[in-house]
């Protein structure tokens, strides 16, 4: 007889300050961002993107990272974690005062030299000056290997493409490394593959998961991580995030919601020290204030206390 | 190291047809139930739940049950199956020559009471007697248990619940046993919980689940019982369906949306023998003449198809 096991605890990183704006439709004013990360900063969550250090030509919407991180009330039980695409903005976000560097590379050469401007080859020259950089600072520093499960351009992902970069910044002396599929394309059988594969190579990686919901699978693609042992998983409020190259009617599908990714944890007593009410909150609050309307699960209803409150 | 895997195949009811039209907001004709499920019937689903045998004041919707049944094209490679509350209703199918009768029944004592207007205990009796007749024409017979997970008023359901009414139907010598979330609450530490729990109780019952997506984890749900060895699964076409007593947001989330499951099975390489490219036309046709938005995610474009011809 089969029987399934989950861990007793994992971190969630929120992503909204990141993902969730990075592509936002209209400009997030800086004090607006400060507000919502503060908030962020009180519910229990471990981790947060604040922001993304690109060029501002790139990232718009992320053209006020230094005035972001300064800005916001930094506290001893929350890494303050930004983006970083190349050396230049490791440098910035060094100067800025981070706690830690989310390093982006691709598993798939066609999206890493249309968006990255480097072969794969090329970049992971530049994680490794990352590395090196953000570790003689201090600095933690994290390998998030987008498109790890499928790329828009070339399908899916071969297991060899993504095993080899994780080998590589592995091999630079990464502290952790994060499977993203920005797409949102993967599939629980392609995830229990590729994860373990990974943990099989390398048993002491430090292993998360930044997952889309592009197909409805991101709550069963974490349900398969975590029987396998990954217990740091992406997210971000109301589902906000991604939608890089996806259909129209998309638009408002994008990470793994927050609120839906908690709701889980909690009905399954896994412990992630979050908040569920506060969480809740924020993000009704923030899509009221982005005025965009909710589609996550829990923002339209789906949790036993509105049944049960519904029914009395 | 901890491995996973996954049935070679599993077999999904398309529930449509009832659960997706018993409360639908307005009159469905008989002529248009008729015309979907006999295109339902030629894309390989092996099993339609086609309409309810239930008083017609109760479930105006389905009062054409007879005119629906003898005015389909059935093919002898699908099972046609109806639900039926009590034994009027049973010799009412058996009349009108169905194939297989879902009996239902939920661990629910306040949803028993209030819906089926009958205690468990009751009802339990009424079971039994629809097995008998039913067996008694050459019908099979599955018990559908409602609420084995939560209940709109009692909030989370006892395993032992569940468990009694499992214990009882098999004793009675049903044929199936359907574990049924109609109020789509069930996670998947307690779907594990529940149904290794009955696998290790009676190793030989051929048990289905009928999960809803109120609270999002309905393919989660999915992957977590495939692992413990369920084979069968009921969904619906758009996820329509359900909304028993649910929040008014989510009147868009029902079932299971056939075609999500079914993305899901062809990504994992799970066969289930129906046509996928079919059931996405069914879905598209049927959601456009019903006038209901897609809330899929197939439907909104979340296929490798259409991600990679966007991007050609």
């Amino acid at each position: 007889m089969m029987s399934i096991s989950f861990p007793e605890e994992v971190t969630i990183v929120e992503m909204l300050p990141r993902d969730g704006f990075q592509r936002f439709p209209r400009w997030v004013p800086t004090e607006e961002k400060i507000a919502i990360i503060d908030d962020l900063s009180r519910v229990g969550l471990p981790e947060i993107e604040v922001t993304s250090f690109t060029h501002p030509d790139v990232v718009p919407n992320l053209r006020d990272a230094e005035a972001v991180v300064s800005g916001i009330t930094r506290r001893s039980d929350v890494v303050y974690r930004a983006l970083v695409p190349n050396v230049i903005g490791t440098n910035r976000a060094i100067d800025a005062g981070i706690d830690k560097v989310n390093a982006l590379i691709t598993a798939s050469p066609e999206y890493n030299r249309r968006n990255q401007n480097m072969t794969i080859d090329e970049n992971l020259v530049v994680i490794s000056e990352i590395i090196d950089i953000g570790h003689d600072s201090g600095l933690t520093v994290e390998a998030g290997i987008g498109m790890s499960f499928f790329s828009p351009y070339e399908g899916r992902i071969a297991k060899s493409q993504t095993l080899r970069i994780v080998e590589e910044v592995i091999g630079f002396g990464v502290d952790e490394v994060t499977l993203a599929t920005s797409m949102g394309m993967a599939n629980p059988v392609q995830v229990a593959d590729v994860v373990s594969t990974i943990y099989r190579r390398f048993p002491d990686v430090d292993l998360g998961l930044h997952l889309h919901d592009t197909n409805g699978m991101s709550l069963a693609n974490t349900i398969v991580a975590m029987q396998l042992g990954i217990r740091r998983f992406d997210c971000s409020i109301g589902g906000l995030g991604g939608g890089v190259i996806l259909p129209d009617a998309m638009e408002n599908i994008g990470n793994t919601p927050t609120e839906d990714l908690l709701n889980m944890l909690r009905e399954m007593n896994v412990e992630s020290g979050v908040d569920f009410e506060a969480i809740v909150t924020i993000a009704r609050d923030t899509l009221t204030a982005l005025d965009v309307p909710a589609s996550s699960h829990v923002l339209m209803g789906g949790i036993p206390e509105v049944v049960l409150a519904q029914n009395r």
